[in-house]
């Protein structure tokens, strides 16, 4: 196997050339939201987790560019209409698409962005890649689904947790990488390893999220602290502290999903039981416990640069 | 060619069973809300083209049933999303999936649905029916973002119409018809033909569509008359009526779209200002011209017993 990677290239820098370059559908107002949203940011994990992939397996990240984009795009439309489904206000720190261009106008720009992308994948990429980007959507969509009928459910456990966790954030970086590899025209064996990365990892960056939305500030988030809390979302912390046990804790908590007090002191006093009760720490352990399975899924992949620097990117989560 | 149409069986029966018995999602809700849809009715128009258009080039309908499924839908997909766009009340006589479900399932329900469509469409079927359906999607919100911005503006042309009919309807029925033959191996020729008429077809059922809002009864229709006009939706009747030239008629339809009186009496009002400058008569008469271009698209295809069918459906929309 070859390994191309070069020790001087920038695949986010790569990435973002191709956005400011090469990116235009055929809808004016739709490539104008999807810039808007581009530009607001974002690490592009996911494109990066797809040029990885292909050069893990000895191929070149700049002949998989646009796959690469592919799966930052299916992001951008997810997030166009989580908007909608979350009446967000903001969105990595600007107005939400839905804010600026209206509830109507985002829901189909997202239907029209999920369109293009498949209307691409399905003329340039040979089978399975365009099924593998339109059962990772299947299983995105199903995961918020499945998310959003547990909202305020304390019976919650860590299992249910995981399987959204899974199909609504994990599945994309694993159809990522998969489809990186797959391009490339890696082994079997070599694709499932980087799927099972990307999975792991992906579990591991929600409960970052998760994290981030109690313990960070709003400046860094770019949203309000606590909105998870606000919005009556089953995160893991949350889950974890419960499972402690206690019965003052789990009211004070049934309380608050119940009434609509979501005054920064009483979020904080949820915060605050939920480090009580172990909540933050168990995230932390279970967070690094899937970083840790992550990166040993890359083990087939031998000593690739790019197997490094995949490795790299688990550990920055930490 | 071999012509296999059996002249008892009845299509929209074969479909309505498909569904019955076959049709489940991996996600219940999303399944109860799509089943609920299909059991509102509809005459299954485009999963018949799809029939249709395999037997008249020598397929078996039967063999089709999963392909012509796809087509209603993706139609369903969409219109569990035109209702979150349209705030829409009922579809169909029957609350619409916003109403019961909420809009957050709603815009998840859709988008679960398309990608559960192309989830098994990539799985199914060879090159290049997943790139025609996908590539079909982005035509129909192309044309939903294109109508959305032309709402109240005057200057609408029956060029800028026939754009947005193409795209947001026609492309779903050309669609169908094109699929239906591709998967029955049909020739390039009998494809364009039936693809031809499908967008015909397709054009003036849009235009039938916009003619029944103004003139048929809220119980035939499911929704209240003048519906179209109450959104500022600029139909064939209307962009005809003024292309009449009344200076008085257009200030009022310009007064109309401005204020926010949507009583029935002032609907009826503009109802009777688009008859009288020869909107509805025109669009009686664009229609019948699409239809006839639609049948003579048939021409290619012989003397085969789904062309008489399909020539019928097309006389049905008279």
């Amino acid at each position: 196997m070859l390994h191309r990677a070069q020790p001087g290239r920038d695949l986010y820098a790569l990435v973002e050339n191709f956005f400011r370059n090469d990116f235009q559908t055929e809808n004016e107002l739709i490539t104008e939201a999807v810039r808007r949203m581009l530009d607001a940011g974002g690490k592009r994990l996911r494109p990066r987790f797809a040029l990885l992939a292909a050069e893990a397996v000895g191929g070149d990240a700049a002949e998989h560019l646009r796959l690469a984009a592919f799966m930052e795009l299916i992001h951008v439309a997810t997030l166009i209409h989580d908007d909608v489904v979350d009446n967000a206000d903001t969105r990595r720190g600007v107005n939400a698409t839905a804010v600026d261009f209206g509830n109507r106008v985002s829901v189909l720009a997202g239907d029209y962005l999920f369109a293009w992308i498949f209307k691409n994948v399905t003329a340039e990429y040979a089978h399975p890649i365009p099924h593998v980007l339109s059962a990772t959507l299947a299983d995105i969509t199903d995961g918020e689904v499945l998310q959003l009928r547990a909202l305020g459910d304390l019976e919650t456990t860590f299992a249910n947790y995981v399987e959204v966790a899974t199909k609504k954030t994990a599945s994309l970086f694993a159809a990522s990488a998969e489809c990186g590899a797959l391009a490339a025209g890696a082994s079997p064996f070599a694709v499932k390893a980087l799927r099972d990365f990307g999975t792991a990892y992906g579990i591991a960056f929600q409960m970052r999220d998760d994290l981030l939305d109690l313990t960070a500030d709003e400046a860094t988030l770019g949203k309000p602290v606590g909105n998870d809390l606000r919005e009556r979302k089953m995160t893991v912390p949350l889950v974890l502290a419960l499972e402690s046990g206690d019965r003052e804790f789990r009211s004070d908590v049934e309380r608050f999903f119940a009434e609509d007090d979501d005054t920064r002191e009483r979020i904080a006093g949820i915060v605050a039981g939920i480090g009580i009760h172990g909540g933050l720490a168990k995230t932390e352990a279970a967070l690094a416990g899937y970083l840790e399975r992550a990166k040993q899924s890359l083990a087939p992949l031998g000593n690739a640069p790019a197997r490094t620097e995949l490795a790299a990117l688990a550990d920055a989560l930490l």
